[in-house]
């Protein structure tokens, strides 16, 4: 089930994607409420079942909002075999422990929504990713039983700003600017996800490609990265982990420039969707980084 | 004014310091909206001054929470002239920018709970500092007027697990252990601090004095910090900037071993107050970071 968070009448509502390209509403009972509740979810996979798509609204059609409203954003750095840093020009090495950082509340910007170039950063790059969604708390889970505590798949732009992000040893602020942090569309349930190592993860810009790897050169694979994760912090419903990026292709690479205004960047895995964002100039287009009091809204 | 948050009846309680060491009870309304709100602040500045503190119960009869629930924690490295990274022999030049990390929510302790020593964690040490709470929206605002976004001044010790750490080019594990941000105890309004960039800052680890240096040595002042960090991310009320930590003493540096079962670390600001922390080995003492349950059984 691929399961979204859209705004109807001025509150945020839970919906099963239907058919493709319908949403049928499954009421104001949070996402990763749902995700939580065994019983639920099978309920709401029966409704998908037997409803008539062309009796709903289309997904183009809806205000889509990010599926989850995380309590924590974290994201894996070098997580993808071949990856270049900037600068370098040999491959690294695989690094020893997986290197994480936290994107804060702020981040959170709905699938639909254009990304705000910020006045004061103007080298603001892309990193397109496969975000786990934990769905029951984890603490200190083994490797073994860590997947049992994630609900679904999703992706992320891990919209970086390089300048601020070099300035200092902590790469935070730029990481950290308000709305960079593209979520959704949808979550999809693990069972529509036959292995989670075996997808092509891919990122367009204005019709480019990018980005084409395979899951299959993460570093340290999602299972680990999970346990990891939960021998230092409890992991909560709703919480998302950002499996990394892999490096761009060299031609993109040569050719890269900071993203301007009007530029689109898609990030796509078959299996879990197509998230696609526009960025642009100003200082008060829709990033959805208030969204927080229209989820609180939703309970 | 002082203000607490504490536990009375399974639920959280806003409470005015009255006399040093009793607490009045301002009712249900968190801190934080309080702080939001002149008139209110005002009644309950009114109400503290016409109390009897012997008709109150003492402070030290209640269960402290922390006083805030930070939507971010954010954090400073090397904000202190002097500061000595870890195996250099010299001084560091001043930073050129404010190096920032994230603290994640699940590390919020309450001011008098003891952390626990993880499992997986041998090398814990820790960090004294003053933390600003934000008290208005402040997004990209000046730096003369970004203190105006500030409601008060309380304590964060920013524990931190040296050896994961330096793990990795990032901190963010080594600082987001369950628990490792006590944070308190009070809230103390700017009124009643006349220059906050001329406090002496004391750390006491198990009654020796290790860290002792004014704000006046601090590299970016609290404003610049305000200002800085409003230009990338919208401050939100209730958030928590942590300014950093003087280096330790000399001799404290050279004693200096890792945190363990039964240890006690106070971080003293004349005005401010004293956070005290015992941090004890075992999985299962009472680290609070399940405290977001019980503020939001506070509104």
């Amino acid at each position: 089930m691929r399961l979204v968070t859209y705004r109807h009448g001025g509150r945020a509502r839970t919906g099963a994607v239907v058919g493709g390209d319908r949403v049928l509403d499954l009421g104001r009972r949070p996402v990763v409420d749902l995700l939580a509740d065994p019983a639920a979810l099978d309920d709401a996979r029966a409704a998908a079942a037997a409803a008539a798509p062309d009796d709903l609204p289309r997904l183009a059609d809806v205000e889509l909002l990010a599926p989850v409203t995380p309590g924590k954003i974290l994201c894996l750095g070098y997580n993808y075999r071949g990856h270049v840093p900037a600068g370098a020009d040999v491959r690294a090495a695989d690094p020893p422990f997986p290197d994480v950082f936290v994107k804060t509340p702020n981040v959170l910007s709905a699938p639909t929504a254009p990304v705000r170039l910020p006045r004061v950063a103007d080298d603001v790059d892309y990193e397109g990713e496969i975000a786990l969604v934990v769905g029951r708390r984890a603490h200190d889970v083994p490797v073994e039983t860590a997947m049992d505590h994630i609900a679904g798949y999703t992706l992320l732009n891990d919209v970086t700003d390089r300048a601020w992000q070099g300035r200092t040893s902590q790469w935070a602020l730029g990481k950290c600017f308000d709305g960079f942090g593209p979520l959704g569309p949808a979550i999809v349930t693990p069972d529509e996800i036959a292995d989670p190592h075996d997808l092509l993860l891919e990122v367009e810009r204005d019709g480019v490609v990018t980005v084409s790897q395979s899951t299959s050169t993460m570093v340290f694979p999602m299972p680990f990265v999970v346990h990891y994760l939960s021998t230092v912090m409890t992991l909560e419903p709703g919480d998302v982990i950002s499996t990394g990026t892999p490096q761009k292709l060299p031609a993109a690479l040569a050719a890269h420039r900071p993203l301007t205004d009007g530029d689109a960047v898609t990030v796509r895995v078959a299996g879990i969707g197509e998230l696609t964002t526009v960025f642009a100039a100003g200082p008060d287009t829709a990033t959805d980084h208030h969204q927080t009091a229209a989820w609180e809204a939703h309970a």
